[in-house]
């Protein structure tokens, strides 16, 4: 990712250290490195932020501080503001995925954005949230919506990540030392188990044995076999039709 | 949201009670509140836990605790289990965003399902991991992916809740006073403008007021306007072109 295609977290007036330095690390997590911090309370640098960042220093050591929000925001051109409550304003809201989607279109054409975060106890006053183009609120259960503050920093992170992130929804991860098995693979190891069962009067009578022999092999391929989970297999069935040694 | 749609969190030698309180809480967030903890190392009940659930009691008051993760998930039919790393295993594995559409897919089935958590310090043990149907990654930048207990419950619950979630991506709020404006309405406003603009030869030279008059209104549309906002800028308009009063 570009520096280009990133946003600065800016925090207004927050209070604890410990939560600058969680702020920090979930930033990271999402790739993310610009952190500014209006008028912290406790002041900065601070011992507790680096501690609680949990290894996070880049974005630690690249903190700005500034005494104002439009200090803060000055050099940006696309600003939006977190805020759980509906306010007495006509502004856009996003989700973080909308918000993600918006903040990944503009910079993708050279913008710079910034995302405000108001103080713990709190949250942003109207006056900074009426410096924002839009406002972002996290859908959440309405009986108990408060997020902390590295929780929502987190969430819109994470969107803004998942948005460039390539993973599929689900994949079969395997050891590097095998590879998915091909299917005349399993279906050897099928025909010995069937073979095997066959040898000792399982599937019968003879009228059920298709049904049966389908309704087994469905529970294989649900599993979805490696190559070497298809030798461990046939080891198994061998095992299991050998007479039982006495040690 | 039903009971049944839900899913249970189940964390194993959980370390601080305060991450018991903050996942408690991030469950909640989302609207769970089956929290099952196994051989917690501090005990339980926790005033730790409590403390830092920030109000998230039913979650609390509802643990049920075991002393295996066997035990734990005796009664659910569909077991995920959270891992940063990639494992030495073949394992189906999730985002979770396919977790979450998972989950729905089967509860909505009237099935039970559970997410395994491991420990804050060194995640889950393979022995639980192969006690999972699949497992669930995070992706995150893979230089820091470090996230702690409850920002990985909050992940996942996020993207279950948001599964079920009808918010638009992006909409226009406005106070219950007022409603969008109507198109006439603002197209009055802009004549208002315009024929004061042509009064003081603004719009000059003539050949040119067509695309000025049509710059000046894109500004507007875009920023949608409330019935009570026009009213405002005409207001504005009428005042600006008033002779400065002196006080």
């Amino acid at each position: 990712m570009s520096e280009t295609s990133s946003f600065a977290v800016i925090l207004i007036r927050p209070q604890l250290g410990e939560n600058i330095g969680m702020v920090a690390r979930a930033m990271l997590n999402c790739g993310l490195t610009d952190l500014r911090l209006v008028r912290p309370r406790d002041g900065w640098p601070s011992e507790k932020a680096r501690a609680s960042a949990s290894g996070a220093d880049i974005v630690i050591d690249n903190v700005q501080v500034f005494e104002t929000t439009e200090d803060a925001i000055a050099d940006l051109n696309f600003i939006l503001a977190t805020t759980a409550r509906t306010r007495d304003m006509t502004k856009g809201v996003f989700t973080p995925e909308g918000a993600a989607k918006e903040l990944r279109n503009r910079t993708d054409g050279g913008g710079n954005s910034g995302i405000l975060f108001g103080r713990e106890s709190a949250g942003l006053d109207n006056d900074d949230i009426a410096l924002a183009d839009a406002a972002i609120t996290v859908p959440l259960n309405p009986d108990f919506t408060s997020l902390n503050l590295a929780q929502a920093v987190l969430l819109i992170g994470y969107e803004w990540y998942k948005w460039a992130d390539k993973t599929p929804d689900h994949d079969l991860v395997m050891p590097s030392d095998t590879r998915p098995a091909e299917r005349q693979e399993v279906l050897m190891m099928l025909e010995h188990l069937e073979s095997e069962l066959d040898a000792r009067g399982f599937l019968r009578p003879v009228e059920k044995r298709p049904v049966m022999v389908r309704n087994i092999r469905n529970v294989f391929w649900r599993a979805g076999f490696s190559e070497k989970e298809v030798r461990t297999f046939r080891g198994i069935i061998t095992a299991l039709t050998k007479h039982k040694r006495r040690y």
